[in-house]
């Protein structure tokens, strides 16, 4: 077999390994794209489309419902953990094995092995995830071929340690500014100083308490936070320019809009020249209401969390689909040399997906 | 006459022409500081001598009494101000009009037409007083020579807009470090923010009311001015560290060990990891209690004047020497493009000068 074809009849944490050796750091995924897209034409009872490096196939039962299961291909940079180690303790190390080969490996079994599942299935294989959003072939996706996304429910096989995550919080950065007078340090009483004019808002962030609404059942937690701050001009100038990067993480309960105005509300007594939001992503609320979100979890079981950081999931609620996060590998060694995955929980989310797909 | 000779026998404004004719920015003083030690060579009543580009000439008349007159004979660079030019109001225009070419031509003036001072007289001409503190040409001989700056009093010609302006306020540099501890801006809560930590730093800032103190009956104005502020490591990321760079401005009567004191006690009360002294320079007392000091304010006349930024007086304070600043130009326009000086001050500040030295 050349090492550019994929073989979907080993077990999953094989697969899992084979395609952690085929390297696809962002950017340089087209090999391990067109081998999926070579592995999935095979299969008779998927359609195949294709779009950049992005893969998608779908089965055509005409089931009442559709659900999606979604992965990117892409890895971060390799740290000298490729090729895959499967070690004594049957933990497989290397790069991407959590974040995401092992979850792809799962849709690619899952692809392989359910011919005739209980509901239609699409599967959206993506690549430059771990790059800038505006690069994201999901987005890629849903912006050249949003029918191509079109579901009831989506699961995105992200590192969740074998639970369900479900949905995600917003995250809004701005920059506050403030303005004053130079003035040589020697004669402080001819300028404005805009180091001082911060003082208010760090005392606001200090003593900021955030909310932990619960949504769905599920419990989130904010954050309001500085993140930068740089001011000053020179060691013996009173500075007329300081600025202050806030970021605030929040609960999927509130809007966009609403959360822009609460980051107003908060600093709207400080002396602020400008107020400039510099980058804003709506959260995804949880969706775990929905029908095919209450099957999946009871086939999965366990109970489920609340995501904190921003996930592909929001790119699907925005499309109008529930999605949650549910993959083998641990976010917590995501990125990092030491980045592993415990075969038996790859093999326990095959069996849970299965269950779900197949009862 | 070749044009690296100085005529002395030129009247004050004239020979002020000449002197910015005559380019010396810092680190190029070598041509004007030779011009200046051959014309003193000339005068029979001077012992001079030389460091480097620093040029000291001395009477030795024997009276009980004995005064220094200082000036640097750098410039800042030239900002396509030179050679000077005379309008039709009597201002003089150019690079070093102010900071103190006219200071100078009044030293030299001095020293030509003034054989038989009622005081002795120390004449010092230095280099590099424009760049960094170590690399002052007075500092350099009070350091190879402190016998040639000896004195009971001495008046630097600094532009002061002809005022005596007396002593000058020290100035002190500290750095507070704030530590923290990182964590994803998602889960701020994992994390400690050492941004946030500078909150009451900066409140202690805002609210500080600096002192003006009265010292030999000069009215100082202390300052305390955050100068610099700069935290974080990334949009996505709490701070572990956030540094202010703080400027204490203080009046003479504080030593530096109770400057030093008093910013440490201002910020007592704060959660610092460190407190850096980055830079430390003590002010200088006016002094215009001493007797030859009471002498030189009857003689100029005019209320003598603060001095807020740091000078040279406070090298000579360091070595024992009483010192005001007393010249002809105007600090406003002092390393500006439009530098200039009125003619009429310099005359003015030559006669009173005069007067003090042959009464």
């Amino acid at each position: 077999m050349p090492e550019t074809a994929l073989d979907l009849t080993l077990d999953a944490p094989a697969l899992t390994a084979d395609l952690v050796d085929f390297r696809s750091v962002s950017g340089e995924e087209k090999p391990l794209a067109d081998a999926i897209e070579q592995a999935l034409r095979r299969l008779p009872h998927l359609t195949v489309d294709r779009h950049g490096n992005n893969v998608v196939a779908r089965t055509a039962l005409g089931r009442g419902e559709r659900v999606i299961l979604a992965g990117h291909i892409d890895t971060v940079p390799i740290a000298d953990n490729v090729p895959s180690r499967l070690d004594g303790n049957g933990v497989l190390w290397g790069c991407g094995t959590s974040d995401m080969k092992s979850g792809v490996a799962l849709q690619l079994r899952i692809a392989a092995t359910v011919p005739e599942p209980n509901r239609d299935i699409t599967f959206v294989f993506y690549d430059n995830e771990e790059v800038a959003a505006h690069l994201s072939g999901l987005g890629r996706v849903a912006e050249a071929h949003p029918e191509w996304l079109e579901g009831d429910f989506a699961v995105l096989l992200e590192p969740s340690d074998a639970q369900v995550e479900g949905g995600c919080q917003g995250t809004l950065r701005v920059i506050l500014r403030t303005a004053g007078e130079r003035a040589h340090s020697a004669r402080s009483w001819m300028g404005s100083n805009a180091i001082h004019t911060v003082a208010p808002i760090l005392a606001r962030l200090a003593a900021y308490e955030p909310r932990r609404p619960v949504v769905d059942g599920l419990e989130y937690r904010e954050g309001l936070n500085a993140v930068r701050i740089e001011g000053g001009a020179a060691n013996n100038v009173i500075p007329d320019a300081c600025a202050v990067v806030v970021n605030y993480r929040y609960a999927p309960d509130r809007s966009m809009a609403e959360a822009e105005a609460h980051v107003r509300e908060v600093f709207a007594e400080c002396d602020i020249a400008e107020f400039i939001v510099d980058d804003h992503t709506g959260g995804a609320l949880p969706g775990l209401s929905h029908p095919a979100a209450a099957a999946f979890m009871e086939a999965v079981g366990g109970t489920a969390q609340p995501k904190f950081g921003w996930t592909d999931v929001a790119r699907f609620s925005a499309l109008g689909v529930p999605a949650v996060n549910y993959g083998p590998g641990d976010a917590l060694f995501a990125h990092k040399r030491d980045e592993h995955v415990a075969v038996e929980k790859i093999t326990h989310c095959e069996q849970r997906l299965r269950e779900w797909l197949t009862a």
